[in-house]
């Protein structure tokens, strides 16, 4: 931590910062510049106390020095994270996940046949939401744990893992009875209690980035879950606020390899939600390979025309095929690999492929 | 809803939308254009239907004409809420509620001691957060309950109502044991868990914008609370994210007369929060004020220099008294009055004034 | 400059370091901290070559200490300017300067009508536009200079002082012999061959904050023209972007105070543009002399739902003179004065007031 | 253009409301809803007038209806524009154009070894600053003309074009003698007298979004190109700004499909700007071609650490050459080429490669 000085400051205000570093269990150690003086703090202060520094007389500002995420960071780990998903698969590596199905789970019918669609194009997840998040408390809010039930049984008929999301602490333990991975939304990831609650439990948690969280707010989100002790935390960009209105967010794709270069975390890409135009998803999802991201989350509707929610961003089944097709050779490119091998599903689906 | 048609558009095209507005429970009324087709939907469907309607060929795109919100708007109810916060204390009327106290609830003395310099100086509501949302797993968290009980003796001697924030829906009922307002913070104004739980119960809610929230969904969020039957929301400006970063966030005045325009709940403004710069808090109050907010909400802090969270942007409290006095001044300018009454306080100390 | 080190570095990246620095003019100053390493660098490098040093091998980051900005900066120059305008008018003192009148010059008449009347109700300066830059090519640009003329009559007739914006540095000495004070627009904030041809004459400047600017780069853009000669320099705060579409921008009152403690220069409001709705004009002008804001930029016209650009935002007349004398007594709560005394205006109206 | 009224309403207000539209040339459709009436505009009016409506008792908003731009818009050309560049080259068609170079050009060596490099590397524009709009007045500003002296020879040494930036209207005719693309930096996207300008003469214009403009904008500015006669305009992304701080500001890659979707002009991607940072260029460009961008615009440096200015986001040469190995393969991987073909440079240096 770094304290700069006003410009014309007097030795006794030099002293009283000395003074109360030292009330810190901090040294100081003091730089006389040619204008200014600023004062360097070695020690390891918290910064909740470090910016009460700004009050002494005679100081200007205070500059932190070090990242506040410690567990998240590569300096600690220096090894990319690559996470067990259950049954082979896993995230981080060499293989790109793509995880795929409907924005909310509107039936059993509907979900199987998307489920089918996707598994059969090459996903390797589920996705679909049982607790809905809704702007509107007119909107549907999901089948609840209805919903949870019909997204793991068409995740087994269909050899896919499940991933879904949590909204309420008081939910955890539910929703980790039926799905694989359990999802904070973006209006949640600075929900402190629920983020403990998926520390101090097992199932590895995908963390969508905030509205308006920078990359620093969601790697110490992560840092949350991680300090409870669980380390399988999968980063989400789903496009931040801006003033740009003919998107519904802006993707930050900047982000991958920034996170990439600053934690070991792997890193997916929702272009779903980001743009909320299915017109933009398959350029988007080139774009989040070519960038570095370990995964996509890709919303995918038999009927978006009749979709309870979100349609207009949903692709169709063959609109997410012929997409796996582009992301394959993109994956190639990059030296990576994105489609499931065919395997014998349960039901002997998998030699169709 | 409007419909926009694409320039080139074939009467199939427009058959069909007509057709789908059938199937929502709408009439088209079509209106051709010396460029274009609109056509413009009579009745009252549902924003997530009428999205879809974007997916049909030949739709360039679907215009919402009606906000989304109802029972917090203007057109329902005309006349301004004017909210009874208890002991006779009304927020939404002539009388401008200030509520001050310090960041965290830290010990007994150090809040009492703030308590009573508040009071003396005229605010009306004593804050202190008990359970802290914090950025860092690392940071203070609150006192919980035993910070409850600090807030409550403190505002019972120093004849203060007390307003506190609840992070977690299982949270409320203990903390309305304890406080006369509860209070949603920024980074859960879509925590639509905790906002129902709010809404079954009867204390008012003080509802603070969320950091990258717009007007209209921080009026729906507030239409969570009302829909569930709770009508006693007082929505609170603190600041929005931008791009700025001398600021902490940048608080938007504009907000004041917008949302008055909009809807009938009244508005208060923290200035702490927004600026994250004691310097900046005085300036900022007497603007709020002058905007027409129905209350403030700032922090004191007896030393500031030691307080566990947000000493940088805490008022000393002679600095809150001299600021009080400047209020008096600009509310009456403003037709308003802003300083409780002088009363003597159970421990007589109310003469003093 | 502190140059902060990677976790793991060696002495002979830290001699890299020392040496580059040497190269700058600046001496090093390690510090060892307990967990990293920081360098000082003693001396006054150019911020650009600062910046470079990120790209030797052991560094993390580089962070400037001091303030790229010097001519307009408080440390400079502790007093607060205040600035002719002419003929007695001074901005940045006690009294409160209220520049008012149409967006754009549209004819003599009108003109005219509306110098009369913002004169009559206490304003001090006339605004107008004679070159209008417009987001569209199709829109009506302005008289140009034949609109500089009714403006310059107008202000004579009226007693006022005119402002108005000058678009192109070849302009400059054209608009200076019509207008008391010059004015660059928020998209011209850092068209820096502009600010360079003002900073060469000797007019008052009126430097409106770009869209998206910081309040750094807009004290940089003063700047600009303070190190060409010109030391009248007023900064117009009119609104920044961000995500809330209700409001044309969102206001930034912060600014007021902020700017007010980091440079000596007055700063003036326009609640007009910032808004973009007449509706909110009046809380947003009384919430800025609030703030202290030093003047304010007004729209007025004479019949709003015939302005040839921004109607909605304008005032009429009568709003206008109600406006002022809610001013007047925000002002005197702050301790300040707004309306200009009755004088005899050159044809007698004077008396009249 | 659709008008929305008030929920009360009277008969008067909506005659009132048809007879301002009978004004503007438009005739008035009433749509009676079962909550609020609506009246749609037939006719073509200016966009400036419609908003006049909005101060009409009675109205709650006006809607526009359809896009402000044209002559850049798909629905006036339905075909996308391949502009030709000179000599064979081409941008907007199979072929990916990357243009390379230094931020500024600094002396006459490096340009040449730098335009050499890049040359040889398969770049097919030379990019470089000889007028720099640079934040601070005391930054390097840039050698003028003798730069596009220096960047002319090597441009025509190393068998390459060369695009550069143009800040001031004034200068248009001496820059064009030079370049062979014309570039608006982010700074000058609504400096309308150089857009003016820039339309009316026929070289190619490479026109940056402003830090701030929505796509909107943007394509109102190049609409101001057009207007004027000159279609030759390419579009280039170089970042928005945001809240976010770790990158310079947020590559908005949706831009890219979402730019094609709407107009029919050809769109580049700086990732150097945008990101500040080196490090992250490589998955940028890579993202930016997957995402169907038509070129790219990269600094690259001989020795960055040395640079004048933006050493920090330049690749080296080294760099360089590998990112243009992997371009290669995602471009392929896309469908399209990015490598000029090895010729025989006048040197003969072309059978080198």
């Amino acid at each position: 931590m770094i304290v700069v000085m006003k410009l014309e400051v007097s030795e006794e205000q030099i002293s009283n910062v000395e003074e109360k570093l030292g009330e810190m269990g901090c040294r100081a150690h003091i730089i006389r510049g040619v204008e200014r003086i600023v004062i360097g703090a070695v020690g390891n202060p918290k910064r909740d106390q470090a910016h009460v520094l700004e009050l002494l007389p005679g100081v200007e500002k205070v500059v932190p020095v070090m990242a506040p995420y410690k567990l998240v960071s590569r300096e600690v780990k220096g090894e990319k994270s690559c996470i067990d998903l259950g049954g082979g698969l896993r995230i981080g590596g060499e293989e790109v996940v793509v995880m795929a199905g409907p924005c909310a789970v509107e039936n059993r019918e509907s979900l199987h046949q998307t489920a089918e669609a996707v598994s059969k194009a090459g996903a390797q997840v589920l996705r679909g939401g049982a607790f809905k998040p809704r702007t509107s408390p007119y909107s549907f809010q999901g089948l609840e744990e209805e919903g949870l039930m019909y997204l793991s049984e068409a995740g087994e008929e269909s050899g896919l893992k499940v991933v879904t999301e949590v909204i309420n602490p008081q939910d955890v333990e539910l929703v980790s009875r039926y799905a694989d991975i359990l999802q904070v939304g973006a209006r949640n990831m600075q929900n402190y209690s629920l983020l403990r609650e998926l520390g101090k439990q097992s199932r590895p948690v995908l963390l969508k980035r905030g509205l308006s969280a920078t990359v620093e707010e969601w790697l110490m989100s992560a840092e949350y879950i991680l300090a409870e002790g669980n380390e399988k935390v999968i980063l989400c960009e789903r496009g931040i606020r801006t003033f740009e209105g003919y998107t519904r967010n802006t993707l930050d794709l900047s982000a991958v390899p920034l996170v990439h270069s600053l934690s070991h975390l792997p890193v997916v890409v929702d272009p779903s939600h980001s743009s909320g135009d299915r017109r933009l998803v398959p350029s988007l999802s080139r774009a989040a390979l070519a960038a570095g991201a370990d995964g996509l989350l890709i919303e995918v509707h038999p009927q978006p025309e009749k979709a309870y929610c979100d349609g207009p961003q949903s692709l169709t089944p063959e609109g997410f095929a012929d997409l796996m097709e582009d992301l394959e050779r993109i994956a190639a490119a990059c030296g990576r690999r994105v489609k499931k091998k065919a395997v014998l599903s349960p039901h002997g689906r998998g030699d169709e492929r």
